[in-house]
């Protein structure tokens, strides 16, 4: 570690450490000499952390008497207000943004605040090209061909095995490998409904899915989400009950871009009212392996009527240049089936056969465990930098998986203009517009903390806190 | 080579040369002496031929005369009767059939005259897997992310200098890389149609381009195709004068099932047909690369109006497992690459950068000028068997590439019965209803001649070809 940034490091534990409470405005922090001790480095760095953190107004130093806490920002998002929404079908048409936006990623320039992906330093790249070199050599011929179009049995067993805990259990047999979630996501959504159609999704929701809804000619409807307890059911129900909905898309776990993961009761009770009202429920999972707590379920768990499509990926927690992914399509597999051979025959197959491999071995659910880890230190590690950068009257989630941080900026600024300063600096982050319609969450921003909070990443928040306190200023 | 099949190899060939037109009826023979020191096998070996050919009716001998051919069977398919044909659009729906058909295919024990596909013995498998090896190596980042939406540089720049002899040439920023020709084709459909659009097809065409349609909702104008010169411009052009149709299909080179390739006049001509209404043409060229004779260009070639959505990929002349294709969509790329990104995100980029070394060393030229020498012989070897085989009546393609024959059988046989006594003895072939419709091509079957014919597949077309004579007797 550089040393010049070694005071960095310690007034970011220490923010850490006082947004989570530990310690509280008027609290006196330890002496100089004591943290000296505890981070093994000099009374002279300590001296300059403490000195940078009362220039930015979180310390006070008294001189005889000891360093106190001032400041405590802890920002959270208000519950969205459901009477935004006026819950009618409206048609998309962001493609033209996002696409704009998405474009700055394949920079190697950037500072990668941008595409929602954990940095390649916490994925196991080396452990993935190893295995398909070793792949190459003893599965040449099965490389080589077609595979079957449901996908190579190594692979679909072990995903299959995934789903023992849950109370529906997912077979071998009703798994299709797809290229990546995202084209499980358009086979789903061609699976139960036609153009002209209407869908209910979360709001904020994946820009992703509102793309495949526009591409597709499905209108929307956009449901309210809580950031901790996900899409709101009463506001779904009444959806529903109207009639005229082919099908609600939904991510339970890790949603992106809240970061929630709904309880196991509201899971279930969103597959109930999917059941009492006959409207699939497309779910998108691609970040469940990342919820930090142990045992997530996917609300597919819950199915027992076939009515979850249920679609994921390894593309957010091993390597999304693989281009797999699957889907259990329950009642619908059959057409779901049909639709995959004519979108692309069959999915890469050395791909199938590594990831087999390494979910066969138990290196995947070792490295999952560890991902987790890194995850959820890197994300708290933003959230301080977050609140310590951006100007009074931000807000900002609390995830509870994934790698991604909702911030909304004080003073009703568009953050598109944020978004084309930022890039001009090389920083790549996402603007909230494109997250739901109608431009709800034009004053968000979203962050993608899928790396260490390193020196420039840092600067980059730093740039972006004091613009947005611009911005809102005027 | 195993002795016992010897003087199969002998007959086989004098069957050729038969075929060929090298010894026509009442045509004597070299004698058995001659014979022997041309192919370098004992007298006997060479009696053994010639007494086989005598059973089978194909040769005379006359002692102390000589051998004499006394039947040359050259079988050639007549040119479809334009006048069975509406030129009416209509809705497709043969999914069902060709998803049973094609599943055969993942089964090891099966000869496989099913798929068109040259075998893993013809296609330089070991060299690919040592390149996959080496970029795993030395590219372990770019393989691990994902790529630009476009696709790799390395690729589509090598890709972009094949067109350097078209008189208008394709730059690497005109091509956008796809998950296989098949997600090219869709994505092509989807750029320039919408549901309820009626596209303009040759007929016979290739069955997926048919699901390809009946999945996205658009109507068909089968267009009456010959098996020499390709569509009928004449008909071709009464379709879109009458108006209504938003796109044509075809596939100029080495077309599946029929194996013409067009002449450059024809495929001129086609563009301009296309420019002066306005349809684009969709172009699939995956067999573009296997014409027997050197220079054959696409019709994208001639493009001056950005009309042709050009589609191909590797995965008949490499390897299919690679899922790679592109799509080079003139006036239309726009459209095209949002609704990649919609489909599938980015390609593999492993196989991006495999393919673009393979193409940038110049190995993939070489290949290609073998592999087109291997598969000439195999369709003749192959054309000769069924020649010998077949019954009476039996009709048979002459292709200019690729490795398939389109055989019709006489006596008005639905070839469903024979692929399903087929599939029961372990022999894949592919039933021709399910590339035209309503059943036009009830009575072909297709053959794939990827793989040399060995023993197994001799013995698997004797088979069909005394079946096929059972079922035309009743």
């Amino acid at each position: 570690m550089d040393d010049r940034f070694l005071y960095e490091r310690i007034s970011q534990r220490l923010l850490e450490q006082i947004g989570a409470g530990t310690f509280t405005v008027g609290q006196k922090l330890p002496s100089v000499r004591r943290m000296s001790e505890l981070f093994k480095v000099s009374v002279n760095t300590v001296m300059q952390s403490y000195r940078q953190l009362e220039a930015e107004g979180y310390l006070d130093i008294r001189p005889q008497s000891g360093v106190y806490v001032r400041r405590s920002d802890i920002h959270d998002i208000p519950e969205p207000d459901g009477s935004r929404y006026p819950l009618l079908p409206v048609e998309v048409s962001l493609s033209e943004q996002v696409l704009h936006y998405m474009e700055l990623h394949a920079d190697p320039d950037m500072t990668r605040l941008g595409i929602a992906l954990p940095g390649p330093e916490v994925l196991p790249v080396d452990r993935v090209m190893a295995t398909l070199r070793d792949v190459t050599r003893h599965h040449g011929l099965e490389v080589w061909d077609y595979m079957h179009p449901n996908g190579h049995t190594l692979f679909t067993h072990h995903l299959a095995r995934r789903s023992l805990s849950y109370q529906v259990p997912v077979t071998a047999d009703d798994i299709i490998v797809t290229s990546g979630t995202m084209e499980a996501l358009s086979l789903a959504l061609r699976s139960v409904s036609r153009p002209g159609d209407t869908v209910a999704v979360e709001s904020p929701t994946y820009y992703g899915s509102l793309l495949l809804l526009e591409t597709h000619q499905r209108k929307v409807v956009e449901v309210p989400t809580h950031p901790r307890y996900g899409i709101s059911l009463t506001a779904l129900e009444k959806v529903f009950q109207r009639g005229g909905v082919a099908a609600c898309m939904v991510s339970p776990n890790a949603q992106n871009p809240l970061g929630f993961t709904m309880s196991e009761e509201r899971k279930q009770a969103l597959v109930a009212l999917s059941a009492r009202y006959q409207v699939p429920l497309i779910e998108n999972d691609v970040w469940g392996d990342t919820v930090y707590q142990d045992g997530a379920l996917p609300a597919k768990a819950f199915d027992k009527e076939g009515l979850v499509l249920y679609c994921n990926s390894f593309s957010k927690t091993l390597m999304p240049g693989l281009r797999i992914g699957w889907a259990a399509a329950g009642r619908f597999q059959k057409r779901f089936r049909e639709l995959k051979q004519l979108s692309t025959i069959t999915s890469t197959s050395i791909s199938q056969i590594v990831m087999g491999r390494l979910l066969e071995s138990g290196f995947y659910a070792q490295h999952q465990r560890d991902l987790r880890g890194h995850l959820s230190q890197q994300v708290e590690a933003m959230a301080t930098e977050v609140r310590r950068w951006f100007p009074e009257g931000t807000r900002l989630t609390r995830p509870t998986g994934g790698c991604v941080l909702w911030v909304r900026l004080p003073g009703k600024v568009d953050t598109v203009t944020l978004f084309q300063r930022a890039a001009a600096q090389g920083i790549h982050v996402f603007p909230g517009g494109v997250f739901s319609l109608e431009n709800k969450h034009a004053d968000y921003i979203r962050l993608n903390a899928g790396s260490a909070v390193t020196a420039p990443v840092r600067r980059a928040l730093r740039w972006l806190g004091e613009t947005a306190a611009g911005l809102a200023a005027g």
